[in-house]
Order: structure tokens, then C-alpha cells, then sequence
């Protein structure tokens, strides 16, 4: 489960999702080409099925199972996106999601979760009891686990963005992501340098939650560091099978503070138009501090949720 | 100047601001369709160029004048999204756009019209002193008047919206468009009924400001009327012209309250993700409010505009 997804493996899930998952669109704004002095396009998987881009890797673990291990239904931790992802993929193939939820979780999000059909288990909100519980449910019902990130079939998923990207702006040479646990970042460097070997890879990574940079820098996983920043889908540590796809890949990574990435999300907001998550905002806010890495050049941008409270915008 | 634009005009309009205009992309939400019961494809003209369809109205005007008259620049009065659409417009022939603007207007809507290039003319917050502002500014440029909505260049430039949309949707046999001067829904409605006479089409009115919705069941237009209602957008009173378009083409029209209209904003917003005024919501208030009219069908649905004033969000 744990090693990487090669392109093969990338295109069978695009395959494999394809009736499911949202051919995003990509959008460009000449206000934000000139704050960055660059062409930008937007790969917008807040417009994503579930409103995030979780959708393309959960899907495709739910469809690369045989249909005597879909039976017994998928697993997870996670009370964000890939939760709710999850539910949705295994809805697609009308099997059950258990998904194991921290006492403190936030409200609607779980109540996403309930309404795609998955079914909450609570536990204390430590990586270990979350890690008994997803045991425990797996011991009962024999339920696949879907790691969030550190999974191959979720990689391929998440790499699926690149395929479509690229098809849509081939002229593209230089691409960002947000990095968190980095199932996003590894599927999306796999994919792009199969397909353009030459092509930039950045990673935008919250200041305060810099694992990966420090990583990166390191020549080895740093695997605990209290994350502390307002990028609530970019707490997780970078898994092991992510580190080294982005150590292979040669991904830099941009380190942005919250300030930065909420002056940014403003403007994806007020430019763009399009509603994302604060998260998301670290790829721009990475653009715009340090635009020489960008200047001139045609830079894929992953927008990768749009799931906000809008009674709780962070400006 | 009054008289209507036919569909050839409406073609004209489409190759005149094919270099300037965005193709705006088509978003669907399967969540907005459950709730409708109905599906619901929306046309995202908060994405075109200055966040509103205006541009294509006052870029045709603008592209519809003959180099001599150009030369002495347009003019305007409206501190709104039209003020902006003609400045952006003007520049892309590199002509003066002066647009009149009332004591007491947005002072960030003023600084976009200036970043545009447009130059600002301030009278007092009446409609005489608009009219009368305008003719003087006419009398000593020469510049040519382009009413924001009585003005069949402009109204052609709306419609090419329709030509858009039913190239990208051409299953529809439902579209929908608020009504405010009445520019957009004359336009729309000649190019739809030119190419499909059998497309239903409804307009959405707010109820504090339903002179289109009066002025139709009368029988004849009402001139005269206090908007009470916070779609900015839709204040104005409908047209002669635009009347007229409207009655030829049985539009008819759904009123909608405030309340329900700053409710389906919200939808728009964490369903669809966009960020569209609070004007644009009033189609999907008519489309919930009215469920029956739309049922089971392909509905063409056109977001108008997306620049909002983040830090005054309504709800």
C-alpha cells in the first residue's frame, strides 16, 4: 500500500474516476497575471465533487478494490475532506465508509460526512486513539483501509489533477500545490515529470507547519512537530512514501505565514471569484512572496477546496 | 438608438468582442440541482472580464463606433458595474470613457472605474443631475452616450451570452435572467428566440423594485418608482425598449424577496463556490421560490456579476 504510483498506475485511476470525478476547470485573472507578474493557471478543485480534489484519490481506492474486499465496505481517519471524500467514492459504488472521527470535530463537517451516506465513529482526538479505533472497526467489519495520503491508490487519484491539467495548458512550466501530508504534491510530481520532465514543481507550505521544508532540507522525515497554523487541511505530517516522492521529484517548497495566506485567499476571493479554503490560498500566497521563482512563466496553480464556513472568513 | 438589436446584431456583437471578451465557463452543482429539482446550468459571467456581463454590452458599443467618432471617447452615468464595463472597454481601443457619477457612491466601485482608465464626473445623487451631468460632458467632448441598458449596441452585446450559452448547453428548454434596466433580458431573450422559440424564459425581479413585473401585467411600462431593495444591480427601471423586448418575447417574471435572495447567494457561495453579487442570487430565489415552473428541466441560469464588497457580506 505504501509504495508510489507510477504514470500507469496514474492513468488507470483517471480511467477509473472518470465517471465520477469533475473534469475541473482552469481559470486565469489578468488582475492576479499582473500582482505576480506571471500567467497563472487555476486548477480548480474547489469545483470538485465534495468541493475538494480528496474526491479523485478516495474514488479511486473504492473502485481499485475487488468486489469481495468493496463488500466489506473502506476506513479512515479524517474529520476534513478525505472523510467526506471517502463517503462520497464509496457511495459511487454503494458500499459503506466508516470513518473514525476526534471528539471536537467540526459540526457540519461531520454532518457532510452523515448526509453522503458514511457512518461516524468518535474517538478521543489523539493520533492514537484514532489509530485504535480505525483497528478496531477494521477487526469488526473487515473494512478496507483508505489512508489520506499515504497510499498509493490515493496518490494515483490526486495525480489524475496533473493529467487533466496539462492537457488543458500544455504549455505550462512551472507547477504549485499545497503540501500537507503530500499525497497531492507526490501524485501531481509523478505525473507531471513523466509527462514534462523539465517542468518546475513548488510545494506552498504553511510556516507553521513547515515538516516538509525542514524535511526536504534535512535529507529526512522529521515525523512530530505540533503543527500551529490557521491551514486546517495542512496539519497532517508528510508521510514517508510522500517525502521521498518529493525528495525523487526535486519539489521545492515555498514556507508561508497565516497573514500571507489569508491576504491571499482575499484575493482569490475578490479576483478570481471563486470561493476557497484558506488552505488553498498557500500556492498564491507562495507566488506572490517570491515572484523571481515565478516571473514570466506559465505556473500551474492546484486550487484544492472550497469547503469555508461563511460565518467564520478569517479576515 | 432605441430601437432593438436582431439576432445578426447579436452575431455582429459576438465577433466584434470575441478578442476582448472571456468565454465564461458553464458550472453545475448537483446539490443546487436536488434542491431545484430541476438541472440547473449556470452561466458564470461573474468570471467575465471586470466581474460582470456589462463588458460585453459596452464592448460592443464601444467596437460599434466609427474611428472619427470614437476618437472623441463615451460617456456614461453609472457608479456601477456598467461605469466599469465601459472604462475596460474603452481602454481596449484606447479611447476616453467618462462616466458620471453620483455624490455618495461606492468609493471602492470609483477607485475600479479610475484603475479602468475611466475618467470621473460627480453630480448631485439625482436623475436630473445624471442626464444633465452626461449632456454636458457630451457637449464639450463629443464623446458618444452609452446608456447602461436603452441602447440596442448594448443590448446585442448582452445577448451574445445566449449564443454562448446554448452553444455550451444546447439541450436547455428553460433560461432565466434578472431584470433590473432590462438590458441583459432583452438581449437574451432575442438571441434565445432566434435560435430556439420554443425556450421558455423567466425573469427575476427583487419584489422592492418590480417594475418589469408591473409594468408587464399592466401592460404598459411603468416610468416611475423608489427601488427598495439591496440588488444594487436591479434598481434601475426597465427601458422602453427593453419593455418592449420583454413583452414580444412572453418573458415572464418571478419576484423574489430580499430574504430570498441573500439566501440563494449563500447557496451560490458553499454549493457552487462562486462569489457572485447579491443581484445575480435572484434567479436561483425565483428558481427555489417557483419549483414547479422549472421542474425536470435544463434551465440556463446567468450569473450576472461577482464584485462584492468582502468585508460587507449580507448574511
Amino acid at each position: 500500500m505504501n509504495a508510489l504510483p507510477d504514470i500507469d498506475a496514474i492513468r488507470d485511476a483517471a480511467s477509473r474516476i472518470a465517471p465520477y470525478a469533475v473534469v475541473t476547470p482552469v481559470l486565469r485573472s489578468a488582475a492576479l497575471d499582473a500582482l505576480a507578474g506571471a500567467e497563472l493557471h487555476f486548477k480548480c478543485e474547489n469545483l470538485q465533487r465534495g468541493g475538494a480534489f480528496k474526491f479523485r484519490g478516495a474514488c479511486n481506492a473504492v473502485w481499485s478494490l475487488s468486489d469481495e474486499d468493496a463488500a466489506r465496505g473502506v476506513v479512515t481517519h479524517s474529520s476534513g475532506n478525505h472523510g467526506n471524500a471517502l463517503a462520497l467514492a464509496a457511495a459511487t459504488r454503494g458500499i459503506q465508509a466508516h470513518v473514525v472521527v476526534p471528539e471536537g470535530a467540526v459540526q457540519a463537517k461531520l454532518d457532510a460526512i452523515v448526509r453522503a451516506g458514511g457512518t461516524l465513529h468518535r474517538c478521543a482526538p489523539t493520533q492514537a486513539a484514532r489509530e485504535a479505533m480505525c483497528a478496531e472497526v477494521q477487526a469488526q467489519t473487515g473494512a478496507a483501509l483508505v489512508h489520506p495520503y499515504a497510499d498509493a491508490r490515493v496518490m494515483a487519484g490526486q495525480g489524475t489533477i496533473a493529467l487533466e491539467l496539462l492537457r488543458q495548458a500544455p504549455q505550462l512550466d512551472a507547477l504549485i500545490t499545497p503540501v500537507g501530508g503530500g499525497g497531492l504534491a507526490a501524485g501531481v510530481a509523478i505525473a507531471t515529470h513523466a509527462l514534462k520532465p523539465e517542468l518546475a514543481l513548488v510545494a506552498a507550505e504553511p510556516a507553521g507547519a513547515d515538516d516538509a521544508a525542514r524535511s526536504l532540507a534535512a535529507g529526512s522525515r522529521i515525523a512530530s512537530m505540533v503543527p500551529d497554523t490557521v491551514c486546517d487541511g495542512l496539519r497532517a505530517l508528510m508521510g514517508q512514501p510522500n517525502f521521498d516522492a518529493l525528495r525523487t521529484h526535486r519539489v521545492e517548497v515555498v514556507t508561508v505565514s497565516d497573514a500571507e495566506t489569508i491576504a491571499a485567499m482575499r484575493l482569490l476571493w475578490s479576483e478570481l471569484k471563486q470561493v476557497v479554503e484558506v488552505s488553498s490560498a498557500t500556492v498564491l500566497a507562495a507566488i506572490l512572496k517570491q515572484p523571481q521563482r515565478f516571473a514570466g512563466r506559465q505556473v500551474g496553480v492546484v486550487l484544492t477546496g472550497g469547503n469555508v464556513d461563511l460565518d467564520a472568513l478569517p479576515w
